[in-house]
């Protein structure tokens, strides 16, 4: 493959490394750098070209609004509201005026690079409306983080927090009419970042596009909690350190479909993901997981997979250690991010001291889990009774709740002006 | 996520083993499928819809044919020709009609999963003009293998081998007049596989589009070899046991970027990617890697990387192998397929026994190396006196060559009727 020019390819190191001071990666490299090359070198370059501004947005209403369906008839995904974002990027110019479009096609050279190398990256995000129809995000700042870090590893132009952020807040305010009024039901937003430099060399791109599309969803559980069985994977394996696990990249999602398609073959409905010869639990399907174990002093520990860039860094993961921490009673519980086994789970079911698991992502909030089948056999979890849940996921996705649809004051719930 | 219905979760994971036999990841984990679960009732499912047929291609010439650049103008990947084959497939029909088309932008939902989850792959080939102008292709079975085993991994639709071949020769024939007919230029030909599924849901896309776009390019070496410097990269890992490195993916292309442009601001022209403690060698760059070594006995060693799931199946990589094993004097040459480390490197070049490097790929065939920088030391690897190749990168390099431009007959040149 032909290289790019040596002078574009540092300035977008230097780019990747600036926008993203909080890179295990970068962080990594710098610290094996030569000591003939220093810091200071590196850091010299600036992003060029303006920054993304919410200033002068310009905005084209549809003449053609669609019609909206029920919302009792909405699938994840599948409807999306009358307009969408349009930011065009490119390294000489930097980030160009935000457009809010109706909601259209991408006309797109078939050599770009977002087709053929997956320089493509996305956030997943909610818009809720509280009792007084106002309009509320939830903890938006942890998707523009996580965004801008994606973004840098795979050399596509990072953006201002703030600015982005209002821009998506004037789409879903354009927009507001989609988002169902009833509890529940919420706005999914999907800021996508994708490279649209139109040449084969494998290089780092010299122009994007940032869109933002919105789908109105309903509720995961419209009758209640269904707890779902897991089929454990280890004839494949999602991440590994060093790598991008920890990214939301669309390079992590397509390779992850077939062993949840095997497991659903075999009456699963999602696949737990096992890393290592020690089978430690890292994923559920795209969520992060949960485990509580009760310990011989008998308190209660609730145990997740720390962040060791082999997971992603779930914004419901962290609400919940967060939640946890702050309102479960210490003297009852241990808050753990680490590494635990499946052995340590069978163990624990068949010791009697396995409490509840669960699932957690920003679709489903929580997804209880009621099952495991590792090598065949089925480990059980409990449930409450009567309930297709255990109660730490109950109380987290009521806590949550609370917080996304503003019927609790609280800093995660951002109320749009 | 939402996830699809199960039926469809079945269909497809049947389709996608039963189109790749080869796998070996479906093999591994048929393997461990529950006693429970017959491999019988997974394969009494087939692929749905229409197979892919070059019978009743459909062609629509441009109307306004592209002025051509002068051939020494040619930067790789950057010209396209006047046509491009496009190939609609849907999980109901199958694969539509073939259609050679002006080249022109796609025109696509922002909602496709090509953009979020990275449903996408592709194949690298060359077709060449021998000197009395007939068009031949390099090994077309061997990419037409890769992009199905590629594909069935993530669930995108396979394809007849020899149907798609004769679609590519339809469209290498109409644009042959951008095939320059100068020694060392070629048609670099780019068949893509993208989902178009518009919709948010992780699961199989239930659309794709299939289509080809070809570049002319110039000689890799237009003033003869030139060696590079490489950065070994062990701060960051392209691929991992279990997971897809053997797969042409984007997804394996995006997050190498970074450790590439890392190595070039630091000078190197490419970083080379090692694997785990012992810092196995496995690829350099987007290539092949390939090493001389000379052995107590006094024979030589040629080495690359065994195929263990972490490295790509390259055709050039097979192909010096074979060309090795068939033409090297078998009382002087060792050829292996085995794991090798940059310590290994190291020392042999500290005993003079490390004899040749070089790279190899669709793009230069070879690509000699001069020197390896490992933890800020540099490993200095011979040249030939007066030249910047070694002899075996060399020797392959005119070998292969005479085969592609039909100067010795052989198998692996497919004439185009």
């Amino acid at each position: 493959m032909a290289f790019c020019n040596s002078r574009h390819l540092l300035s977008s190191a230097v780019r990747g490394l600036s926008a993203s001071p909080s890179s295990d990666l970068v962080r990594r490299s710098w610290q094996r750098l030569p000591k003939f090359y220093s810091a200071s070198t590196l850091s010299s370059s600036e992003p060029t070209g303006a920054p993304l501004s919410a200033a002068n947005i310009s905005i084209e209403k549809t003449v053609a609004p669609k019609k909206k369906l029920s919302p009792s008839k909405l699938v994840f995904g599948h409807t999306f509201t009358d307009h969408m974002v349009q930011i065009p990027w490119n390294a000489t110019d930097g980030w160009l005026t935000p457009k809010i479009l109706p909601y259209q096609n991408l006309s797109l050279d078939p050599a770009c690079c977002v087709f053929h190398y997956a320089f493509e990256c996305f956030e997943g995000m909610k818009a809720y409306k509280d009792s007084n129809g106002n309009i509320r995000l939830f903890r938006p700042d942890k998707n523009m983080a996580r965004m801008n870090k994606t973004a840098a590893r795979i050399c596509l132009p990072t953006f201002d927090h703030d600015a982005f952020i209002k821009i998506i807040a004037e789409l879903a305010k354009l927009d507001s009419d989609w988002i169902p009024s009833e509890r529940g039901y919420s706005l999914y937003i999907r800021p996508t970042l994708i490279g649209t430099q139109a040449s084969l060399g494998v290089g780092p791109p010299q122009s994007a596009l940032l869109y933002v599309i919105m789908s109105p969803v309903g509720p995961y559980y419209p009758t209640g909690f269904k707890a779902v069985k897991l089929e454990a994977t280890d004839y494949a394996i999602r991440a590994w350190p060093k790598g991008v696990g920890d990214r939301k990249l669309g390079a992590n999602y397509a390779p992850a479909i077939l062993p949840q398609q095997m497991a659903a073959s075999r009456g699963f409905q999602q696949n737990l993901w096992l890393f290592g010869d020690e089978g430690y639990i890292t994923e559920v399907g795209t969520m992060n997981m949960f485990l509580v174990f009760k310990q011989p002093d008998g308190k209660f520990e609730l145990v997740t997979a720390p962040l060791d860039g082999t997971i992603l860094e779930g914004v419901t993961r962290d609400s919940i250690l967060a939640l946890a921490r702050e309102r479960f009673d210490k003297d009852k519980w241990v808050i753990s991010e680490r590494k635990a086994t499946i052995k340590e789970v069978a163990d624990h079911a068949s010791a009697g001291t396995l409490v509840e698991a669960f699932g957690a992502g920003t679709a489903a909030v929580v997804s209880p889990i009621k099952e495991i089948s590792w090598r065949g056999q089925p480990i059980p979890i409990p449930l409450q009774p009567g309930k297709e849940t255990g109660p730490v996921a109950e109380q987290m996705a009521k806590w949550i709740a609370e917080i996304q649809y503003g019927e609790v004051e609280h800093p995660w719930s951002v109320l749009l002006e």
